[in-house]
């Protein structure tokens, strides 16, 4: 477990979320990175509510920020490629295998994850909103256009690339994630290989389990309990 | 003007597009990038119908593929960046300007741009839907609010970090212009201004003229037109 309350890198996370959102927050992604790179690291809990100057480091209020003493950054696409300047476990050393694993980490962040997000929002952010109930069956079939896209990409191959585990895929099976309330990828049996064999890797049950964690020692208490 | 037809450095664009998208397209940040390195390129033009191969360059049929003979790759985010490798007029050289370009890369490709598209979708894609009348006023505010963030985070500051021009820039500028059909853009005035500073380089003058120059020089005919 690289997490390690002395240790140089920092990362910012939420004290607590509700359940729908536990496993999906974004510090995971810098989470699972980390381990995959074997870099300690400690984490700075934020409330819900965070304080005002909290948009100086992160202009868009979310977590989470990444600081090593010498970098200070968001957004986990930045993150992940940094800690995989850190490890070649995470990034190729050689340039067209580098770009490679950047291309598909961009491909996550702009191509796939938008339309996954959107079926999230209409399912889990406005299920009561007619223009949810009407936007659903489109939001569903663009999202699954997008993961035809990358099951007919992957095939019958381990990981985007090959046999070679890279910061595009972490991102990629992250993204796939948020589908978790819904079966849409189980219609795709090499993508539901696929996100299971991400999930698998130590690396990441290490991450989700450290995130879980927090949230469970942070649950909130029914009013009244503390009395 | 670096459109050069015996380039190493190749890039797919469309022959045409309709008017709505023309000035839009993705290739145009590959060409502004390109331009702002003082790179020669050549553009392998493809139909609106493309190829069934091409999907094993560019597994999301998208425009554009980028490739000079080392590296083939696509994304815009891994494209500009790798041009960016090239050019230090795009990406710095130093550790922390490096990653704060390429987290403003993948905050515009995730963070601004996913929000600024669901307002064209509604727009340009679907405007007759019962759906997307209902769903605009929330994709409208939802849009704004992200743009609130980049403004506040811009404040008086040239570019994203400060006076100097990154990839970062390039990306977000070209996400804005996706709402060029609407004023949102202008309520912000510090980045209606930041975004004209961008128009007005003359690496996107000349990235913009060559797009618009194939589509208008590929206009399709009325039919009869040749008869």
């Amino acid at each position: 477990m690289a997490v390690n309350p002395n240790a140089e890198i920092e990362i910012t996370a939420f004290r607590w979320v509700p359940e729908f959102a536990q496993g999906l927050v974004r510090d995971l992604r810098a989470r699972w990175a980390l381990e995959e790179a074997g870099l300690n690291y400690r984490v700075r809990l934020l409330d819900q509510q965070r304080p005002p100057e909290y948009l100086l480091e992160q202009p868009f209020d979310q977590v989470p920020c990444f600081s090593d003493g010498e970098v200070r950054i968001f957004e986990t696409g930045a993150i992940v490629q940094y800690i995989g300047e850190k490890s070649e476990a995470l990034l190729p050393r050689d340039k067209q295998g580098r770009y490679r694993a950047i291309q598909w980490t961009c491909a996550a962040l702009n191509s796939v994850e938008p339309a996954i997000f959107n079926v999230l929002a209409v399912d889990l952010f406005y299920p009561e909103e007619e223009w949810a109930k009407l936007r659903r069956p489109g939001a569903v079939d663009f999202a699954k256009l997008k993961l035809k896209r990358v099951s007919d990409w992957l095939g019958d191959k381990e990981w985007l690339e090959g046999d070679r585990f890279t910061i595009g895929d972490l991102i990629m099976v992250t993204s796939f994630r948020f589908l978790r309330h819904t079966d849409i990828v189980a219609e795709f049996p090499n993508l539901a290989a696929y996100v299971k064999r991400g999930e698998a890797r130590p690396a990441f049950q290490q991450a989700l389990g450290d995130q879980l964690t927090t949230f469970a020692a942070n649950q909130p208490q029914p009013e009244g309990a503390a009395a």
